[in-house]
């Protein structure tokens, strides 16, 4: 599997004139060689299948990654991981790419350093990430699994939701859940923001008190086997005044018909459209204040971003989140998100937890509990 | 607060040639300025003062900093971040500063696209880092807490470690309870490394069952307040039998002697020695394979680093973890780790769990719960 992904790459490189690519960004090197550890390089090409690292893992590698040849980075022969790399380039001159938007300034200078004289450096953005926007069979079984987590953990968690708890204290108990039920841990930092705190959409999570009739955001999701979920959840305890309701509603609409919307051959940008649109209808649309969402997989936000500037156009594979939202500055805010799985024909729902239905006393009579 | 410390790093800069620098690590920005944020860049320097921010935080840096003068990045007006920041650059020219270990190139070629003509840019490295060495009193209080909050769950979550448990839901107890306790998340990935698991110095967690009589690693902390702690004991159930007694009594000898050498004036490399020196002397020398410990404050590694090869000298005020520990391959591992305080005569543990000690059948009697 991970050495189909690679030829991939090679064909890739080639048309951008790279000769070999040298990779650390850990969803790329896990991508591309099965390596789960949290340092080392991939040096990749035609004549190049190789991968460093240091001590701790050289036993991981031989058994993550038998069909690449592991260079063993002692610090005694080489002051750092990315000037050992560097004596690994075969041949008198070439082009080596770099991930631009991650290689840090110190290891880039080290890099021209210690490299052959007819080498030369090319930062290269977005090469593996394009490769990863459309999952094959053996991620979307682990994404299923981890969105199934975050599922089944928020229903578990609405077991302990009533008026009088804090909002950290809720998140920590559906954050608990997640691991009981597999999650190595939560994908980020989860976000419970009630009543007011909702006007955030990067609220966090404070020791505000939640109470009744207020509408809370809760998004959230779960990191398992190195795949991520994402999802996001209003909800209320008791009733919602018309206000309130009138948001949730008209959130939910937005949703429903931009989901509704995704199929191969559609653009990111008119996927967002719909969505904005909607809200524009509702009078909404000053208060939709980021994109629609994004690519998640091995990282929870990757390409394509869905947003009303991207010309991406959706493939069959690729998984994204569907997630507006309104936040109206010093009253609240709502948002709902799925992660959607582009089919030959449409989508599929990957995130399923039950929506919260308007008028319920309490979210657990309508999640099915 | 965060006014003293901009004074020192103009010394710094001014000593460096540096007309002004550009602050985007997280660790630095928030010490700084007081700004929590996940996103924004400060321009400090003789003639800069400020704080580049989207729309996400404006609200929030008025509160925070508000002795920072806030430029509101907005995305129509400039494609980034960095090329808003290069946009606030005052004067026809001079030198910028820029965090190399921490700005990718991607970044670091928009910058010098986006500088005006007679600036030139310079990587710094471990400018702010330097003068994070040593804490101030506010810092100090934070951290104690953060050590406090990791004691206090260790003991509580003692009391589900018995046999039969796997060290994940172990593990996932303690974190719970470090969040229960005020923790906003774990600090980094816990580990808990029983019986051959713990001959890797960087094992997790995995699902393997617990058992009497085996030693098992536990190295876990508390993030709270924007500081982190740092702490491992390594415990068991039951009796050791001599060789497993023999590993952990070698492991405390080594680590005690090493938290009596500490004071001002020591290298960190001296100390290092005296851990090092105890462990050969115990025959185990060749399997104490990674550096004494490392500074610990806003982030859970940061200067300065405790190994042999360091010529930094000890100054009242930094907080340093001491945690030798030998890993025998295939056989098993034990580390003991605490975080020290440099004082004016010696040094004060931050963390203050109890150690096992020998021969008890659970943990719990001795430690005192």
């Amino acid at each position: 599997m991970t050495k189909q992904r690679r030829q991939k790459l090679l064909a890739q490189l080639e048309s951008k004139g790279v000769n070999a690519l040298l990779v650390a960004t850990p969803e790329n090197r896990r991508y591309l060689s099965g390596f789960s550890g949290s340092a080392g390089y991939l040096l990749l090409g035609p004549e190049h299948n190789l991968i460093v690292a240091d001590g701790r893992y050289w036993a991981q590698c031989a058994n993550q990654c038998p069909d690449l040849d592991l260079v063993k980075f002692r610090q005694e022969e080489f002051k750092s991981l990315v000037e050992c790399a560097a004596a690994q380039v075969q041949g008198d001159s070439g082009v080596l790419g770099i991930e631009g938007k991650h290689m840090v300034v110190a290891d880039f200078q080290a890099l021209q350093r210690a490299l052959p004289q007819g080498w030369s450096v090319q930062s290269v953005e977005d090469s593996v990430e394009t490769i990863r926007q459309c999952k094959d069979d053996s991620e979307l079984e682990l994404m299923r699994k981890a969105a199934q987590v975050a599922d089944r953990a928020f229903l578990k968690a609405l077991e302990c939701l009533k008026a009088g708890i804090k909002e950290r204290d809720f998140c920590l108990e559906l954050e608990y859940q997640m691991q009981k039920l597999g999650a190595r841990k939560p994908a980020f930092d989860s976000i419970v923001a009630s009543g007011p705190n909702g006007a955030f959409p990067h609220a966090g999570v404070t020791d505000r008190v939640i109470e009744q009739h207020e509408l809370i955001t809760v998004d959230f999701g779960a990191y398992r086997d190195g795949y991520n979920s994402d999802i996001t959840r209003t909800i209320w305890l008791g009733r919602l005044n018309e206000r309130n309701r009138f948001l949730y509603e008209s959130v939910r609409e937005a949703q429903q018909r931009a989901v509704d919307a995704v199929k191969p051959g559609k653009t990111c940008k008119e996927i967002d459209a719909v969505a904005r649109q909607s809200l524009i209808d509702a009078g909404l649309g000053d208060y939709f204040s980021h994109g629609l969402g994004h690519g998640i997989g091995l990282a929870v936000h990757e390409l394509p971003g869905v947003r009303s500037t991207s010309e991406v156009v959706l493939e069959p594979g690729m998984v994204v989140t569907i997630e507006p939202g309104v936040y109206i500055p010093g009253e609240t805010g709502c948002r709902i998100e799925d992660s959607v799985l582009v089919t030959a024909d449409g989508c599929e729902k990957i995130t399923r937890s039950d929506y919260q239905e308007i008028g319920q006393s309490h979210p657990l009579e309508t999640v099915g509990a």
